[in-house]
């Protein structure tokens, strides 16, 4: 993805805002670079029920999360966003060309994804203003219908062997695969939005090596009990003891409007 | 409580925290003030597990926090804290004098707190550190033991009636009622910090009248799944659906060391 930015998005706003986030976006070199970043209330929800979209950040977090996927190749979300939400996945940053839109990325193994022309991210890459998705499956024959409108729009499934690695989670993919696969198509940087299910699996101590860097929006509100929350799992140390699952280094805060932003890189276990 | 602050307390970086602060905090006005206060993870956990002190501020967070002690009249935490924790509740800013202590409030209706002479809280107040708590409960006959053990160092017991208002919790105080009591003793400016019952029963829709200002210090870690965690309880719409449990306004972020204090007040519905 070219690096050069639209005009419109010069605003003295962002530009304030671009500064501090760039030692955290990738820097155009050939390996993958992953950002982890998701929106979050002060009781680490990202959705007052599981499968209701909630909107948490306000209009300046909003604008610098589209600022961030401008900055990737790629944006992944789990199953879950995918049939939840119907995202756009694409970048509404002012003057972003297709050139500039990141491609989505769904994980899902088992084809539950029931997606159809009228799925906004099928709109918006009919349209020109996204890319067609890549899905990532386990199935060796996706259904015809859907890899057709797929194809019709310049999207593709992609085949991955679900890996036995990770005990309880049969039909999970490695992320090491995963990435190898984006790779492999020629993606150097993905932006890992959600939902619940992936966040807390890159947060997890196995994972965490995966993550480049970690951008997180809080929100000044508190969802409360029931949401849908972000709660990895623990460490574990030599005895068996529990201790925190994830910490970050290198950290930066930015407030923007009545948000506030941190960004770091995680500690490596 | 007098509001001059003994010299050593006016460092540079103190300074540049006393001012953004101060708008939350108790002005010397006749009324009662509140201070919700607790410093939490990016996964809303103030503990590993529920009993295990887990210190999650860093440095200037922490002095912050007892900055912040200085400034109110009274420290209230539930039996849970006091019982965890064996929580000090005293103001460490080097130079505070035994006035610019802290009341230390213990909610403990079952007197099912078991103090000694040993508990943190009886030393520094036998050292002159710090002030004797005062136990609020609905025990009718305290122990005589501790009755005695308490008035010796300048403690007391504080004896309200527990309320059957707020259903399925048959042994709470009402809010109201708790702040009356500390009112009567001469007390204008409560601290309310901790653990998470306290701090998950304010911030429900019910009781959020009782809190006049929140400071959350929150540490960019995860503790991870099975901590012990806020998250109150939803709001519910005249629909029955549900809504989000609290969300602050008036806010303002500070950056302090790898640490972020969000303060604000409660939105009241
Ligand atoms: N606030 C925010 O920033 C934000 C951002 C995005 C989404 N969200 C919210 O998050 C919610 C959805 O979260 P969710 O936890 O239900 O779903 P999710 O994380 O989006 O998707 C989970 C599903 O994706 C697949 N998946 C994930 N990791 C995988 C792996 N390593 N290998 C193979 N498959 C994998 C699995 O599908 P299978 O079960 O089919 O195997 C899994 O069940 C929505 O409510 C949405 O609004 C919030
Ligand atoms: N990170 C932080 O900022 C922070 C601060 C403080 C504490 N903590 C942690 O919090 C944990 C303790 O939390 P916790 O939830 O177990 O206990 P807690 O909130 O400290 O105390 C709960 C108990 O206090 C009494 N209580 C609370 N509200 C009451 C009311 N309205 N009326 C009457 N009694 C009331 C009840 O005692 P009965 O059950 O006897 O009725 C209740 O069970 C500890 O692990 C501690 O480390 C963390």
């Amino acid at each position: 993805m070219s690096q050069t930015v639209p005009t419109q998005e010069t605003l003295r706003v962002e530009e304030d805002v671009r500064q501090p986030l760039s030692p955290y976006l990738p820097n155009g070199t050939s390996s993958m670079h992953t950002t982890l970043t998701y929106a979050t209330s002060l009781d680490s929800a990202i959705s007052l029920q599981p499968g209701a979209p909630t909107i948490l950040s306000g209009p300046r977090s909003k604008a610098m999360t589209h600022y961030l996927r401008m900055k990737h190749d790629a944006i992944l979300v789990g199953f879950g966003t995918a049939a939840a939400d119907d995202p756009g996945l694409c970048c509404r940053i002012a003057g972003a060309t297709l050139e500039h839109q990141p491609r989505p990325i769904i994980l899902d193994p088992s084809g539950r994804w029931n997606f159809s022309a009228d799925s906004k991210v099928m709109r918006l890459a009919r349209a020109g203003q996204g890319k067609a998705p890549w899905i990532i499956t386990a199935l060796n024959q996706p259904p015809a219908d859907r890899v057709k409108l797929l194809q019709e729009l310049g999207g593709r499934y992609l085949r991955l062997h679900v890996s036995d690695h990770r005990k309880g989670t049969s039909q999970a993919f490695n992320w090491e695969d995963i990435l190898r696969c984006l790779s492999q198509q020629g993606i150097k940087s993905v932006m890992m939005e959600g939902g619940a299910t992936v966040i807390n699996d890159l947060l997890s101590p196995a994972n965490a090596q995966w993550v480049n860097s970690v951008i997180v929006t809080i929100a000044p509100t508190w969802l409360g009990r029931g949401s849908l929350v972000i709660q990895p799992e623990k460490t574990r140390d030599e005895r068996g003891g529990l201790g925190p699952a994830a910490r970050l280094k290198d950290i930066r805060w930015i407030t923007l409007g009545e948000d506030a932003i941190v960004c770091g890189r995680l500690e490596q276990r």
